[in-house]
């Protein structure tokens, strides 16, 4: 793909300083760029890079100064890492020519299988499974009986997509995910040991939802246990029965949300977190890397950290102090044998 | 299928109280019930949907006291949600009808089919192995060489049982779990370089054990990692090598269990929590989540927390006092503070 | 495979005491042992079995003294778990074997395959991929279009490797494990929705790098997520996009490795360790099971624990200190009794 300068600064809304007519060729990181390359500079960190930078091309905010010449073309624009990406995008059409039926593959005769999609061998349809236009289904897909793919989504090799669940337009979900796997419910019984409890619901997954590599999401008791829109999950996240996360929350890799947990809309999760079960989040709530969260968040947009989680900036208060701690107990011993001697001084 | 309230209720060895001629045809929330729904409660939050719903009969404790008009019937047990279970359980036969093998499969010409069984598409049996009555293979399984599942086993896509081992009769096993990969052991040598240690044992898993999507467990190094009958284990648990766990034990999500550890009978382990290796967990032992075991517990049935974990009410109050540990350092600098001007005025 | 006492020591390079001609035929744990095993003592713990074994002949260090008469053949070499490694190694000759393509397997016209492989029904080999000599590719194993796997690399079952990888010799990659899925990298549009940052680079495997089961390796944004050669990766373990691993390194179950941090050579880092992003690791390092790294680490060979990570001793004195948090303030709260007594009594 070849295309001018001049050509990508329209693409992108943005302000050209240079010659429209240089050809790119390629996105790069700007400390690594040569000649074609387009790249950006978002992060003050990497701005001494301009200077010296082989690109041919760099993408930087409306408001950057140069403080020397710089040979690259610039095109300005408002979020320089938001135009890149679209940068990237653009030259990422890896998927688009992936069309046809590999085989062996196996497509039960109810299946209904949508146009342009990619099948990859050795995937399994099962029956009254639906699969939309334009799907790509990597080899070693297991997609349940009357499991629904929307349009557009694609399932990396070796997704599993048990019975009758549901994945939304636009999803991406990697590599050896599991969704809809049975929720972890036994009751005790009287002579201690433990009978299974049906998991009967299943998983909904809305439109642009993406699901991280070896991630599971396990179906509902009864009901669905639903990732409402554009929410964005990392590697191996675990994903309760009944659980609902709303739309446009990102969760960092390795994080647990027990069962019928309710995590808001625009919430930003780290990783190694751990919810409770039957709690709700409240919306743009912020949860700090390794927190467990103990009980429900009711007020909005606020950050947490710590087992159990409590207010972020308290929380490294209290985990300056505990560094300390054997300090703080010999100040007190301190004070304590300060105190002895006065009462036997005084005696 | 369709059956009557006075069926029911003798299946579930209830009292009913109601018209025994009512019929049911699915099960379902209390709070979503419509008619011919057969429903329960099981807790106080939930009893005010029996006056309103319109579930044709309730499942409820025998001490439930209506305090207005119902219109359902109801069947009076010991415990609801156990005989809801059981009524999940008759709804919930979906893989009865599962029988046969699908192509393409590969099945070595050593390995031993029981009757009843499905074999689903892509899935490989190794050499010698033995598959027994009733199991139900989904697609995309791999049974190693000389590996043995017993008698009413299911395994869901994707499952992974390498060569050698040994699955127990009604095991339930989720995609993507991993059983007798490689116990992580390597040993240093000379020139500061690794070498693998070979693993030699294998993985047994005894009757109605349940492990969840991507669980790892991995072989012994030499004779056996272990899990003893009716325990269950949630997704993306580690098991690592020459592990031995209890009979009925309950191990919740992203839990790992370091190499040679003994858990007990009866014990409830939280997610998210981690085991060293080489220590032995008595029966009945309950470990909250995200806590971190470093050493042995002796003492049978008592309640944990923390990293290293201790006494679960005594950890709660320290975690109580860290919240507020930037206050405890004012106080005690305050006191400092008094001191030095006693001093300051005394000399 | 039998093989005499005097053979063995000879190929360990030890002095033997004992008799030359005695046949070994397997190797075992002494607690287990019987005739025909060669077994080891590296631990003084297991010492005293020496003296009740029917193994035939026990590896034991230079500087071993038997306190009682020994039946066994003795072997005396400088590292007795290093030596018996090296005999299960060679009783452990499994896959040397495995040779050959089972059907149905899928390998792309334009990939290359070289000698003495074997690779696993239902096998995925894509476009232009490249396997070497003596490669061993399980069933289920997915290798994506331009992706290298050389000489001598095991792929056990179910193994991803995305495309435009690169997996050095003798490499060991356990099932489930997904090499290459995407970083997560998305931007926050003025509409509040997420954009997918495009994930052009790849992941790098160098030689002798082992990665557990269902363990997660991203490929990178730009350039490569690179792990060098030696380094042992557990179970469950999530590597970001643009991390960096050093040389023989090792890293227990269920740690996280968030995006473009770098770790040193020598390292060793237990199981559930979480690390922030974009930060370094110095050479040596050891990271205690659980902690949270969340700077830099810039001495060599130190020991870290907690969350946030500090130095290994002092944080297990805080630890210390925690558990004894209530008893702490309760002295606090004497001496501040004592005061307003004294304030009191002098008013």
């Amino acid at each position: 793909m070849q295309t001018t300068v001049g050509e990508w600064s329209i693409y992108l809304n943005g302000n050209l300083e240079g010659d429209a007519n240089i050809l790119l060729t390629h996105p790069a990181k700007i400390e690594e760029a040569g000649q074609g390359a387009i790249s950006f500079i978002a992060n003050k960190k990497y701005q001494h890079f301009a200077y010296t930078t082989r690109a041919s091309a760099i993408i930087v905010a409306n408001d950057f100064v140069a403080e020397k010449e710089i040979k690259a073309a610039l095109i300005r624009v408002e979020q320089p890492y938001l135009a890149f990406t679209k940068v990237l995008g653009r030259f990422n059409r890896l998927f688009d020519d992936l069309i046809g039926t590999e085989e062996p593959s196996f497509i039960h005769d109810s299946a209904s299988i949508g146009s342009d999609t990619y099948i990859g061998a050795f995937s399994y349809i099962g029956k009254n499974a639906k699969i939309g236009d334009n799907v790509k289904i990597f080899p070693h897909v297991f997609v349940g009986d009357n499991t629904i793919v929307e349009e557009g989504s694609i399932l990396f090799p070796d997704v599993k997509v048990y019975r009758g669940c549901s994945i939304g337009k636009s999803c991406v979900i990697h590599s050896g995910a599991v969704i809809g796997s049975d929720g972890f419910g036994f009751v005790l019984q009287p002579d201690r040991t433990y009978l299974k409890v049906p998991q009967l619901g299943n998983v909904v997954l809305e439109e642009d939802v993406e699901i991280g590599a070896n991630s599971t999401i396990d179906r509902a008791t009864m009901g669905s246990t639903i990732i409402h829109k554009g929410t964005k999950i990392d590697n191996l996240v675990q994903v309760a029965h009944n659980v609902e996360i709303g739309a446009h929350t990102v969760i960092a890799a390795q994080t647990g949300i027990s069962g019928s947990t309710r995590i808001g809309n625009h919430c930003i999760i780290g990783g190694q977190v751990g919810f409770v079960g039957h709690i709700d989040i409240a919306d743009e709530s912020r949860i700090n890397a390794q927190s467990g969260v103990s009980k429900s968040i009711k007020d909005l947009g606020k950050s947490w950290n710590g087992t159990p989680a409590f207010d972020y900036l308290a929380s490294l208060r209290s985990q300056s102090v505990f560094r300390n701690l054997p300090v703080l107990e010999k100040r007190l011993e301190q004070l304590e044998k300060i105190f002895k001697n006065q009462e036997a001084n005084h005696s």
